[in-house]
């Protein structure tokens, strides 16, 4: 239907996640429509970024540096490190603008339903980097698999790491914002057994 | 946050059609996972687009040729001409796989709310490929305005174009697969007043 160009735009674009091949049409109809604002710049700035960004060698971001801005910036504090699963979880505690430690993604959580085990994790590298650290924060995600993984590393670390190194994980509570009718039982329950006193 | 390359290509996918900032980084990191085979593919199909892809000179229609592949066409009837919008439409009706005319796409609707009058759209040669056409088949869109615009052409048509010219609608009526029940009441009253025999 479509020329075969645009229709194979349309092909690579349905395979984004969140785009299907209505929303993939639309898409390029629209780069077409903003072909110098907007096509060609995609164009350019999507070959750049295939080029030039790489995996951090130290800690697994991705940038176009490595090591990666964070872990070359001296203003970082590189005795806390944030171990997170994924790029995204990077990320996202970088827009929440509290941490200013470094990071370790480690490329996923442990799962043994989908068959991913210790040695499919950036592991080896945070073992040795925490012989560098004060604190290890985990910042795995609170399904089973990110606390399954938060409690292997945890092992792992008190076995392979200098006495002095502090190993912490993210509160459990009420998300800020959150309505405590919405909040499942065990958010709550976490909640309740954490509670601070004012 | 993230490096300034995989920033600029968020902020891009960012403006398309469907995606906020949270699918674009999602989409961007999926881009880095899938580099080889998505990535480049896609920066590439991109960039050949940009270039290639022209409106065609007679309908209207995108394509890497011009005249487009079905203005082309010689098994596609001449004469029996479907205007359309948008070249969304034209796909749509493409998919349908039940024309076997040639198309013009109008580039939009007459809207005196948005201020497109007939000089916006592409009027001038559908008036010009009347006179040797049988059928003109007007598929604007069934609102207000691709109603106002089917009018409109029709008027326009009826004083230029030769006398044995056919000009049509599409059919309004119950979509196949519909509900009545979750039917608008204007589609109800068109579907019943052009009841066909049986």
């Amino acid at each position: 239907m479509a020329g075969s160009e645009i229709e194979r735009v349309i092909q690579l674009l349905a395979r984004l996640p969140g785009l299907g091949p209505r929303s993939a049409r639309r898409a390029a109809l629209h780069l077409l429509k903003k072909r110098e604002a907007l096509l060609l710049p995609l164009a350019d700035a999507l070959a750049t970024m295939g080029r030039d960004v790489k995996a951090c060698s130290v800690c697994g971001n991705l940038d176009s540096q490595s090591p990666c801005a964070i872990c070359a910036d001296p203003k970082r504090d590189a005795g806390q490190i944030c171990v997170v699963e994924t790029v995204a979880d990077l990320w996202a505690l970088e827009r929440s603008g509290v941490f200013k430690g470094r990071y370790h993604v480690l490329g996923g959580s442990l799962s043994a339903l989908d068959g991913r085990g210790p040695a499919d994790l950036n592991l080896d590298g945070l073992l040795a980097r925490a012989s560098d650290a004060r604190e290890i924060i985990l910042a795995t995600n609170a399904t089973v698999e990110g606390q399954t993984t938060a409690h292997y590393i945890t092992d792992r670390l008190r076995a392979a790491a200098p006495a002095g190194l502090t190993v912490s994980r993210l509160a459990h509570g009420v998300p800020v914002g959150g309505e405590l009718d919405y909040l499942d039982d065990g958010t709550l329950g976490a909640a309740l057994k954490a509670r601070r006193l004012l």
